[in-house]
């Protein structure tokens, strides 16, 4: 779909979001600009997107309801970035925004690109695992990034993702999110969003990273397939109430991209205390899985290089990824 | 070009190969089940590709010369693996192995499809460097990996793969081929090899990986570019004399095969000890560059990941890449 409105709507729009009053048509004229029927072509094309507008020849126009949809211009308007979500790749349907950004990176795109969709037919999850991503319950979305580290310290960057993830539903909904080791965020032990880092890299450098976020927003209990009914939450069932998706996004964007410039400076040292606060694994039993292996022990401690550290066995064990299972 | 010669003309070639005496037409006609048509025209299909076919009507025909070709079908005649090399895209020029090789291995190429070129236009070295490649005279090429391992054990990939081209050339030539840790294959401190590695991973699994290799084999001094000349060597200025391409190439295969069946099986256990004793850096003091960051320091061991140990300031050090140029 055609994913831009002209620059006469996003004026229009624009000016209609500043009040919920009614503006008259010839006020609207001299403050943007435009002619009448310019105003009335924008109108017509808003109405195209969804938006609906209140026209009375007395009153003038109003903004009456604003569609939940990502639009670019929704993302961008007011976004306080400077390279995050700059530049947007916007979709009603997409197999995997994962796999498009991995092709996009190799042609030059720049960082902080963002692909993001209303729904996902082929969602990735980690591990060669699927995505559940329906249409317009939650984010799915994945950044460009070409940060100059070397392959190893990628975990630590997922673990920014998830602290910038988490920090932004606890800002916008106040319920207490949690980063649970290495790529996952939590609401009351349940799986609500999780990020999946794919990578091109030589030995020492990494030429690009895809950073996939999905975010679990609006669905209900009776949304969710049988498989994940019982592990997965979204932040509508949390909070009893419907989330403005783009809100979230924007606030992650924001976030995460402080965060990530922190890491790029300075690794994790800024970071990691918050990190620490909101993990959900430290101090406790855990299982964790590599492949077919199985080991458990207890969490220790997070590493500067993002790497969990674990006890097992009276042994001190280093590990950079792996399935985490908490044991009760 | 056209890359393969017809099954009449490999039969014939087969059987040309194993004398150099005369063999009678009749004589051929009865073993390999041609009619003399037939072979007249593997004849001119073979001299299409550059072989030289002496013909008497008294004594009959015999190879007097192969040309210093890649062609598949001299590698595969008698290749003893099982995996490696067994599909072969080979070209007489090509931008770079690596770069087909990653596009190849996106689309489920299987494991062990080698890339060969006679000449890269664009041969890629590490770090965004080039990797001088010219026609007929080195092996540049490219192997699709699928290992079954975390990106952090990259590094020891590498490392397997300089032991089995060092072994390869010293079993060939004699010669005392080193290698220096983490990617680059010596001869008397010159640079004979190189490998760089390229990978596609998520957290905790390679998806998978190129291994490029770049051999210079039969450069004369003056073949080199200014820029490289006093740090690069090639078999045939260490030799005086030429070295047969295929040769190596296939014991490489095969060394390499053995070795990466190990590493997969057993990480560096059965590998580190020949690995340590064909190193170059170790016990030595030496600088590493990591971009423009630069620690000074010896030396001391490779760990089982394959990082290199280094003892800087009174404190060990674990490196994972990196450059390394040894103090003298």
């Amino acid at each position: 779909m055609n994913q831009n409105l002209t620059d006469l709507s996003l004026d229009l729009l624009k000016s209609l979001k500043k009040t919920s009053d009614f503006q008259k048509i010839e006020e609207l004229i001299e403050k943007i600009h435009l002619s009448k029927s310019q105003i009335q072509k924008a109108i017509k094309e808003l109405k195209s997107f969804g938006y609906q507008i209140d026209q009375t020849k007395e009153k003038g126009i109003r903004l009456t309801f604003i569609p939940d949809r990502l639009f670019p211009f929704e993302i961008t308007g007011n976004l306080k970035t400077k390279f995050l979500g700059k530049k947007i790749y916007y979709y009603g349907k997409i197999g995997s925004t994962n796999e498009l950004g991995y092709r996009l990176a190799q042609t030059k795109v720049e960082e902080g690109t963002l692909i993001i969709t209303e729904e996902q037919t082929k969602g990735k999850g980690r591990m060669g695992r699927s995505w559940y991503s329906p249409p317009y319950l939650g984010i799915w979305m994945s950044l460009i990034l070409r940060p100059d580290i070397s392959p190893s310290k990628a975990p630590a960057l997922s673990l920014c993702a998830g602290l910038a993830l988490a920090l932004s539903i606890k800002k916008l909904t106040g319920l207490d999110a949690k980063i649970k080791w290495p790529n996952d965020c939590l609401i009351n032990k349940k799986k609500v969003g999780g990020i999946l880092l794919e990578l091109q890299a030589e030995l020492d450098r990494i030429n690009f990273v895809i950073l996939g976020l999905g975010v679990n927003i609006n669905q209900t209990q009776k949304d969710f397939p049988k498989k994940i009914k019982k592990t997965a939450t979204s932040l509508k069932i949390e909070l009893k109430k419907n989330v403005k998706r783009v809100l979230l996004l924007k606030l992650f964007l924001e976030n995460f991209e402080k965060i990530y410039s922190s890491f790029k400076e300075d690794g994790l040292t800024f970071l990691k205390k918050r990190i620490k606060d909101l993990s959900v694994v430290l101090g406790e039993n855990i299982e964790l899985s590599f492949g077919r292996k199985k080991i458990k022990g207890k969490a220790l401690d997070i590493d500067d290089d993002g790497s969990l550290l674990v006890e097992s066995k009276g042994k001190k064990i280093k590990v950079f990824a792996g399935e985490v299972t908490l044991l009760r």
